[in-house]
């Protein structure tokens, strides 16, 4: 058995194919990995759809796919001891970071404009195996549920963004219940949110947020958010906004919502410029902090989601909405496409 | 002496008049001041040229002006004993606050939504007398000199600026000479900023810039400033941008020049609400925090300004290019019109 | 009816005497409060011992008494439109501050070097009713318990300790479980932390710690404290130590189970100074910040535990052991000084 | 040429020797360095004297000294692009850290418990070659005297402890001139400070103390402290405490001349345990911060004393007193020794 089951992009054009593949072999400082489970990004979404972003990034063929959990099963030769070893059971940070620049050096990995992205810029975890370097693994607790364990790494997006602003004794107001937002409920409630306000424009969506602890879910096109939002709060306006939608519109209702003096926090990305930003009401003479934030604090946004995952504080249960064996790929893409879906897992060797 | 000489708007169009009027008289817990100097803000332009802004904001008939310093000459009779008192020597704080809404109780006068403005919302201080409320007087040290004691209102919103980042041992470009962006190299330099790389359209404003500490002084008319400015620093980007120009193009500029991770501290308002912004690839995925600095945080930046003068550590003197009497008034305004300025100090009763 | 019911400190000796006095009236900016409910601090128990502390500080005759509850029903001529009115339902900061200080002015006012104390040295709360300024009265919610109301000026200091620290997803080791020691554990718990663990030498204050959340509650006098409570947390010591014993030992013994870099907040004031303190192993070398916790911020710590009981989150219940009527005073004192004891609350007039 | 001179710790017992020993060879991740200069550490002249902390932590033979700069002459085959490479000129740090604890993993490797420490734990650098960690090498600019070069491990202690607190216009209290405290007086004006007061007990440290601008220098034992001090300042008090003399009693002076609402910075280790600390009063009740510090902030501390060496706002050239070749290795240590000088710098191989 030298070969494996991968999905993965093999032509510069929509669409994945399933193909038996070699078994990756670990390099010096890199560990191999059996995937045991692997979740669905909306970027995976993206280079199925091949769109602009994808046909300038991608370079087939590659394996797809970046959350995943699994068991480590070979070491490269210069791995060493106090470093993850054969038969820890490990989730992986999917940024591989250079370590060398101003930026890693300084502790802000996360944003190493060195950055290769597994599954994007490597193959990727749609896989039976994977190898990723040894620095890129996390050792799970042994009782941490195995879908939940997939998706830390998506989870680590919403526990930076609700860490990166202080949402003790506030009320908050999130834009956006696609699997970032949903995630990030439970965690602004479990770092002292006092009222929790979302909003988005899938029923579904708020559903599933109200499912997870959101004191008011609100769709614009059927509420009239901005008086039904400050009536759930008090002093008149809301003291954080984060915003996962990407929508400009969402953005510029979120921060008319916020008190002077309040913070931002911006995860989700625009699908182009922005325009009709009145940034000297929105932002400027308010004394707003908007806060940008990509990917997750190595390792502390990964500390903290194994807290809140083990204290039980955080349930992300609700959350995962289906689950596939990666033979059924194509119905998980589309169920994550279809935007009626939390996080979707799928399953390899299954 | 009952009457004094003032400079109003007396009527919803351009211009202003050099009034004889009633020299007020305190309220309960008002001081009135006999002003030495006053020095003039663009806002006192905008209301000049009757703005869109000013039609919508002043109601004529008023007198204007809001920085300045000046002797108390009488008290109402709640003012209490350590609180400012006849004979001393005070600037002020130019935001009339409520005191008893959240952000007052907070410690965030500065943006306390009912803020009134002195000679915006009140009678100003382009006369030989005013009144304000005794919580916006500031005891001035003996030693200080007059005109410098004038602004330091308006340097407040420059050390604002600059103490809202961390500059310490770190590179840093401002973009907008104006007075405000002028008083903010001193204040970076002081605060310990490495290299300050400074960018205006006016070669005025940027020889001033060099005069008072720049570094580099670059103009997007004739420099190549992208590569210029990166070359002056090392480690390909500037740790902080200041952006006080309100100019669209400097503020996209500006966060292209900083590197992942960086600050940015937006005071200059922009003309109109701001198009084209790549809020993905400047702000969100560069992970970079953007801070709105409204006016001047009470008391804090006048405490820092103090110290900043006291110590010599900051020099306003080569920023006041224009001193003119009041009856000069109308020299005064256009020469602060004309770009070509720094501050403009002028004297009531002379 | 112009006397009321109140408990003083007549001599300059220990014990309180139960007199009929004159009802107090309101100066300008002060309003007359009719007190519903009262809460007893360990402060009034050294008042009525009459320990060298208040033989140092208390100037009899005096109405003792700080924490408490009651209806504005009177006003002193000078308060505002948009201050506390006649029929608001209040509660009182304690620390009566100059407003004009640096500390003041530069929103620090929890620790005003000019503060006086209600109940320490102006006349208190153990009586029907009470005139304080204006400023100190904190407009209640409806629906507040009229016993948790009372002690929302002590549930600050515990608000106060805890938020000067960061326990979002981090284990906390809490040293002392008197009544401050208590209300921080649900607040902990709001804010995020993972793992609370408690010592104290009481049974009964274990037990009640217990009843509102500590995971584990430790007796240094039957537990082998080091190694329970390390058993009791991952990566080998805690993240956050909240001291609120006083204790010497307890200092050390929290500072030596806090990993390196952890955060340590002090609010338990020791008996005497501290000897044998391990400075460069208990804080230099690992790298520990120590926060000195004074008072409660004012106001952002009255909003925090104002928004931490609307929501739910905390509940003060459980830690309100004993309710009595002012006439039976002596009782309350006596539980109150006896240990066995969570927070105790008089009504007067009953 | 197989062998080098080289600075050693043989026996148990207090004393140096100068030997011939085998020039080392670098491991797979390591580099070797041809020392330049090495400069001398208190830690040093402990070892020389071997007193007790030395017999419980040093393991003759060993090579001694941490603080050196030099050039890069050979690599382990492990060392990758990007990372310092032969001709290179670096200092560095001299904190061997594990790379994989939670503090590493959080960005704190300062504080790593598991640290070896190059000259204490591992083969040092008074020697004319020195192999290091990769990951250790820190590389100079070229233009950085050789002297400054070789002392930036210990300016980083300084940087660190004056970067730990906010200077930025406060009023700061520097307790002991050692070369930490030296060296910290400059990087304090460079972030800000408005006004710096130093305290020492001998007169030779207290000039260099003006010399490198200290506004007032005073001697405990020859001036009122408390009342100079105090003098020197407005506003009655220090708003910052570096204490870097390890004297318990600079640190109950340093605290009790602090504002409420200081901050302090502890970077001297005392003796032996504080007795008679009042921490109500000095640290509980006044509400101060209080910050041990330890080693430098990989790489924080690095990148800012480049910054501030680079720009020539640090001049450390009047701190470093007394340079020797290594052979009069004996000479240099007295001088450290007697207290009477700044930073020692030594040439091997000269």
């Amino acid at each position: 058995m030298s070969t494996m089951q991968a999905l993965a992009k093999l032509h510069p054009a929509p669409g994945f194919e399933l193909i038996q593949t070699e078994i990756p072999v670990p390099g010096p400082r890199e560990v191999l990995i059996k995937v045991a489970a692997a979740s669905i990004c909306g970027t995976d979404v993206h280079i199925y759809r091949w769109d602009r972003w994808s046909q300038g990034r991608i370079k087939p063929p590659l394996v797809v796919g970046h959350e995943f959990a699994g068991e480590i099963v070979a070491l490269g030769e210069q791995v060493r001891p106090g470093e993850p070893q054969v038969g820890d059971f490990v989730s992986a940070e999917s940024h591989i970071v250079c370590g060398v620049c101003q930026q890693c050096k300084l502790g802000n990995a996360h944003i190493c404009p060195n950055t290769r992205i597994i599954g994007v810029d490597t193959d990727g975890c749609y896989a039976e195996y994977i190898t990723i370097p040894v620095e890129n693994a996390w050792k799970n607790p042994q009782d941490i549920p195995l879908p939940v364990a997939s998706l830390q790494e998506n989870f680590g997006n919403s526990v930076h963004t609700v860490s990166a602003v202080d949402v003790r004794a506030k009320t908050v107001l999130i834009t956006g219940c696609g699997p970032a937002g949903l995630m990030s409920i439970p965690v602004a409630r479990a770092f002292g949110a006092e009222i929790i306000v979302v909003t988005d424009l899938s029923p579904y969506r708020l559903d599933l947020a109200r499912k997870v602890g959101a004191d008011l879910a609100l769709n614009p096109q059927h509420n009239e958010v901005t008086s039904q939002a400050q009536d759930a709060v008090r002093d008149k306006g809301f003291d954080v906004l984060l915003e996962m939608s990407g929508a400009p519109q969402a953005l510029f209702q979120g921060l008319s919502l916020l008190k002077p003096g309040g913070e931002a926090a911006l995860l989700g990305l625009a699908p182009n410029v922005v325009d009709g930003f009145d940034l000297n009401n929105l932002v400027i003479m308010k004394g707003v902090t908007v806060h940008g934030i990509a990917g997750r604090r190595l390792w502390e946004n990964w500390y903290q989601g194994r807290a809140l995952l083990a204290s039980g504080v955080v349930d992300l249960g609700p959350i995962i909405t289906h689950e596939f064996p990666l033979s059924r790929w194509h119905e998980a893409i589309e169920a994550m496409a279809s935007g009626k879906s939390g996080k979707i897992v799928m399953y390899p060797g299954a």
